[in-house]
C-alpha cells in the first residue's frame, strides 16, 4: 500500500514544470507526507504549534541558571503572545496551544490547555519522579490531546516544550534508555566546568540509583518529566491517526525517542525540524535516522526549530498540490528531464 | 556609524524573552538587516521574488537537455502562476515578477516586465556575447528596476533567474574571472562524461578565445547573458538603495559575483538563500564570504532557493520587532541568561 502511494507521488512531481527531483528535499517531504496521509497529492491547509511545559524536581539541584519560576512565567508569556514561538508561529502560518502537563507555580493566564499531572516531577536524585498511575495519566492525556488535534482538522503539527531543568531529565532519561552519558550531557554556553561536571554525576548517579530499568516506561517513572511523557503519548497518539508531526530540540526529540522505542514505525510519522545546538539532540536523531530540516544553530525550545522544518515541509505539500503540469502548461520536456533548464 | 546601530540592535536582542543567542542566525540575519537599513529594529514588510530571464547563443552548442523555447514557456508558466517560484513566493509573503532581459521568442502572456535587450546573446564560442552598449543597457536597466523596486516600498528581494544555458554562460564568466575549471563546471545529473566534456571544452575554449579580459566588464560583454549582466546592475542598485537582497543558484550567484568583483561592499547587502546542488555555487558564495541558509539540495532556479532563505531572513526581522522583552512580559531572568531555561 505504500509502495504504490509511494510511486504515484513520485509520478505526479515527475510531471511538474521543473526538471525532475530539482526541488530536493521539498520533493522529499512531500513523499513522506502522502505516506504518512495516504494521499496524493498530501495535504497541509491548517497547522498548529503546540507547546508542553511541566516542572522538574531536579532542578532543585541547581542544573540550570534559571529560576524554576521561569516554566510558569514563559507558559503565560505564550497565552500572551509575546514569546519567539508566538511570533514564528504567527508568520509560519502555525496556530499556537500552550499546554501545562505539570507546572510548579499557578499560570497566571487564561487559555492554557490544563492537562497538569501533578505541580513539577518529584526530584529523581532522591526519588522517583512520578508514580505509575501518573506517568499512565501523562500518555492518556497526551493519546486525548492528539484525538483533538484531529477533530480540530490539523495536519502538521509541532511539538515543543518549556520546562526549567527538563535538558537533565532529558539526558537522564537518553542514558537509561542506552545512550552514552558523554553524549548527551550539554553544558549549554553558560554553565562552567564545575556544573557541568555536577550535571554529568546527577545524571550518571540517578540511572545508577533507578536502574537497571525492566523496560522504557520504568524509566519514564522513575526520571520524569511530566511534559516529556506526555509528549511520547501525543506522538503515539498522532502516529494512530496518521498525522505528521515535526519536532524540534533536545527535550522533544527525546519523549519522540522514547515513543520510538516503544513502537518503532513513529520514525515514519516524524519530520525533525531543525539541528539544535544543544549536545545529544544530534546523535537522538541519528538513533530514530531522521535528518534535520534546517540547521540555524538555534537552542531556545518552545518549537521555535519545529515551526520553522514544519513550514518547510508544508512547503513540500504546496508544491505538489498547486504547481503547473508540463502539459497543463505547454512546457516542452527534455528527453533526459533530468538537467537545470 | 554601522557599529553603533549593531550594538544598539544586540542589546535589543539581548532584551527579549529568550537565554541570549539562543535563536542562533535568526539573531544574525536580524543584525545585518538592522546594519543594512540602519535601523533598530529592521523592517520586513513588503517582500518579492524577481526571475530575470534571458537565451543564450551558446544553447545551439548542445550544452543543455532542454531546447531553447523553454525559457519564454517558462516565463509564460511565471505569469500565470503555475511555476515553483510562484508556490513558493505565495506561501512565503512575496510577490511576483518576471523580468524579460533578453529572452529568444515572444513571451505569449501579460504581465512581463519587458526590459528585452535583445533576442538572446550571441554564441561566445564564435562571437562576442553582446555589444559595450548592450552591456550597458543591462546594468542602467538594472539600476532602474531596482529604483522602481525601491519606490514601491519592498524591503527584501529575492532574485531569481531563467535562460536555457545559463550555467553554460556562468561557468565561463566565473573562470574568466579567475575561479578554476573543474570547480564551476556542473555535470548535473542528466548529462553524461561525452557531454560534460563538451561542455568543459566549450568554457575552456571561450576564455581563451576571448581572454585575457581587460576588466570585468570585458568579461561580461564577451560571454553575456542578459539577465546575468542585469541582475549584477540590480544588486548594484540595491547596494545604492540600501534594500537588503537575497540571492539563489548558481547563475544569479554569478550576477552578484559580478558585482561584488565591482564593488567589494555589495556582500553586506547579500544574504545567501540556499546552497544549490549545483557545483560551482558553493566555491563562489565562499568567495564572497556568504555562508548559504538552507540546504535542501535543490538545484531548480527561479529564485526558490532565494525566497525560502529570505522568508528565514524575514523571521530574524519580525523575532526583533514583535517579541516581548523581560521586563514587559514579567519574567525573571539569570545572571548569565546564556543557559536554556
Amino acid at each position: 500500500m505504500r509502495g504504490k502511494i509511494t510511486e504515484e507521488m513520485q509520478a505526479h512531481l515527475d510531471n511538474l514544470t521543473k526538471p525532475k527531483g530539482s526541488l530536493g528535499n521539498l520533493e522529499e517531504y512531500a513523499l513522506k507526507l502522502a505516506s504518512i496521509q495516504s494521499r496524493v497529492p498530501p495535504k497541509v491547509d491548517k497547522k498548529i504549534s503546540i507547546i508542553f511545559a511541566g516542572d522538574h524536581g531536579i532542578a532543585d539541584e541547581g542544573v540550570s541558571l534559571y529560576p524554576k519560576e521561569v516554566t510558569a512565567q514563559m507558559v503565560a508569556n505564550f497565552l500572551s503572545g509575546g514569546a519567539a514561538i508566538n511570533v514564528l508561529s504567527k508568520h509560519c502560518g502555525s496556530d499556537v496551544w500552550a499546554v501545562d502537563a505539570g507546572v510548579a507555580g499557578e499560570i497566571g493566564s487564561d487559555g492554557v490547555i490544563d492537562m497538569k499531572i501533578g505541580p513539577g516531577t518529584r526530584n529523581f536524585a532522591r526519588e522517583e519522579a512520578m508514580s505509575d498511575e501518573e506517568l499512565e495519566r501523562c500518555i492518556e492525556s497526551g493519546k486525548a490531546l492528539a484525538a483533538r488535534v484531529a477533530e480540530e482538522g490539523y495536519d502538521l503539527v509541532s511539538i515543543g516544550d518549556m520546562g526549567i531543568g527538563n535538558t537533565t531529565t532529558a539526558a537522564a532519561l537518553l542514558v537509561a534508555n542506552g545512550l552514552a552519558l558523554e553524549d548527551v550531557v550539554d553544558r549549554g554556553t553558560g554553565i562552567d566546568e564545575d556544573t557541568l561536571r555536577h550535571k554529568l554525576d546527577i545524571v550518571a548517579a540517578a540511572v545508577d540509583k533507578h536502574g537497571p530499568f525492566s523496560d522504557v516506561r520504568a524509566s519514564m517513572r522513575c526520571l520524569g518529566g511530566f511534559e516529556i511523557c506526555m509528549i511520547t503519548g501525543f506522538i503515539l497518539g498522532l502516529k494512530g491517526r496518521k498525522i505528521a508531526c515535526v519536532i524540534d530540540g533536545f527535550p522533544v526529540t527525546t519523549g519522540a525517542f522514547l515513543a520510538w522505542s516503544l513502537d518503532k514505525e513513529v520514525s515514519e510519522f516524524l519530520f525533525a525540524g531543525h539541528k539544535s545546538k544543544v549536545k545529544g539532540h544530534g546523535v537522538t536523531l541519528e538513533k530514530m535516522g531522521l535528518e534535520p530540516i534546517v540547521d540555524l544553530n538555534m537552542r531556545l525550545g518552545e518549537g521555535t526549530g519545529a515551526v520553522i522544518g514544519g513550514f518547510l515541509v508544508s512547503l513540500g505539500a504546496k508544491i505538489a498540490s498547486e504547481m503547473a503540469s508540463f502539459a497543463s502548461a505547454g512546457v516542452s520536456r527534455s528527453e533526459g528531464d533530468e538537467e537545470n533548464y
